[in-house]
């Protein structure tokens, strides 16, 4: 055992690397998952999402509510589509589109909640 | 009433249009909340976020587990203490950190179940 001060807690046990190591995702899903989140960190898309939280909406729905092109909306939808963040749904001509699942929701809802708490906590002890 | 065929349901009747935009969060909320999710957007930042769901961590742990170096840990600890996703707790001379809430830890778990879902519905009627 060495006699120098440790710079930090003596994490270096193999065991304990190795615990952490072994429980977080592996680099592709980690890869992933922040692509996919970079999918949500734009305004544009943020918005749209929000719409689709409250109702599934047509293109030019969406276009209309948020003053955008339809084709300015079209391109955001083809992103968020590929992300597999929304889904359409053929009806007809036109295609209606709705938040993919849950947990598109429920990310956005965390994020939003997330944004409102109050955060005076840090660098004090609990 | 018109004639003409409409390109897409009848949606522009203002009370609708409204109905929606009064539900969607203000135009700044929705600006934060794409920053935020642009911070979850970077998979080393992602990578440490993970490391910090298994347990509380010293920055020279978190760079051991990581294989990174110190200065590159703590910059991007920095990023994420700015955003509040990661607190500091000072102990000792040390700063141990931590997520900051259960949100954080909830939107990672939800973007990790939302990657691992069968997506194989799009574009057919439900």
């Amino acid at each position: 055992m060495s006699t120098q001060e440790p710079e930090f807690e003596p994490a270096s046990s193999e065991n304990f690397v190795n615990l952490v190591r072994n429980k977080i995702p592996d680099e592709e899903t980690i890869y992933d998952l922040a692509e996919l989140f970079k999918v949500f960190g734009d305004s544009t898309r943020t918005k749209i999402l929000s719409c689709l939280e409250v109702k599934d909406l047509y293109v030019g729905e969406i276009a209309e509510i948020l003053n955008m092109s339809i084709s300015a909306v079209s391109h955001q939808l083809r992103v968020l589509r590929n992300a597999k963040l929304v889904r359409g749904t053929k009806e007809g001509k036109e295609v209606k589109y709705a938040l993919d699942d849950n947990h598109v929701m429920m990310i956005i809802e965390c994020g939003l909640s997330h944004l409102k708490e109050d955060h005076n906590h840090d660098e004090h002890a609990d």
